[in-house]
């Protein structure tokens, strides 16, 4: 039983755990690609600039252990690892797919802002 | 001009900088607080759970910079602070909102997959 509303923003909600998982880069970046229907092992791999294998390794361990996606080890040689969003994952694509859509769509406007502030901070008055 | 499309999962495209912008726990807190009409400095600290004052400025401070919110001092003893989301910042309100929902309903679902996968790999087979 609660006594307390269920709210993100409370630090001891088990609610905030799950923020806190979400809101992770690499979190976000990896349910987008996976939601793009990227789905191997090495095609995430490739496919998200930057993440090490060993981040991916770790953000895939943790989305699957916290039931958002599933992993698949083909017994082929080699093994073939894949993933997919379970239907608690899927249900999660939504707002993942609309973040990384808006940062695609805003980002000149994002820039323009940047520059402007930088700009006056470096040039007060 | 550019000769690659945009895309969140290239690391140099312009709109990466901006997924890892959003891709953090703070800056998610920070604008689903101010998304709910909590808007006064003092309020923001004290309402987003286990933020420390220097995490809270600095989050602040670049959603500022990159053109989500907007800071206004009121001269008034002593200072009220106040941020409110741009037109620009208006428009992430829908993904902000729609994530943390998404914590918020499913928290029990993740705890339930969390404890199964400890579980089995605390006693494999």
């Amino acid at each position: 039983m609660n006594s307390y509303p269920i709210d993100i923003l409370n630090q001891y909600c088990p609610s905030r755990q799950v923020l806190d998982l979400l809101g992770d880069k690499w979190t976000l970046l990896t349910l987008n690609a996976i939601g793009r229907g990227i789905n191997r092992h090495n095609a995430l791999l490739r496919e998200i600039g930057g993440i090490s294998q060993k981040m991916l390794s770790q953000t895939l361990r943790e989305l699957e252990r916290n039931g958002i996606v599933t992993r698949h080890v083909y017994p082929v040689v080699p093994p073939r690892v894949e993933y997919e969003m379970t239907p608690l994952g899927a249900s999660l694509n939504e707002p993942v797919m609309a973040l990384g859509k808006w940062a695609q769509e805003n980002y000149a406007l994002v820039q323009q802002a940047r520059e402007k502030y930088d700009l006056e901070s470096a040039n007060p008055n």
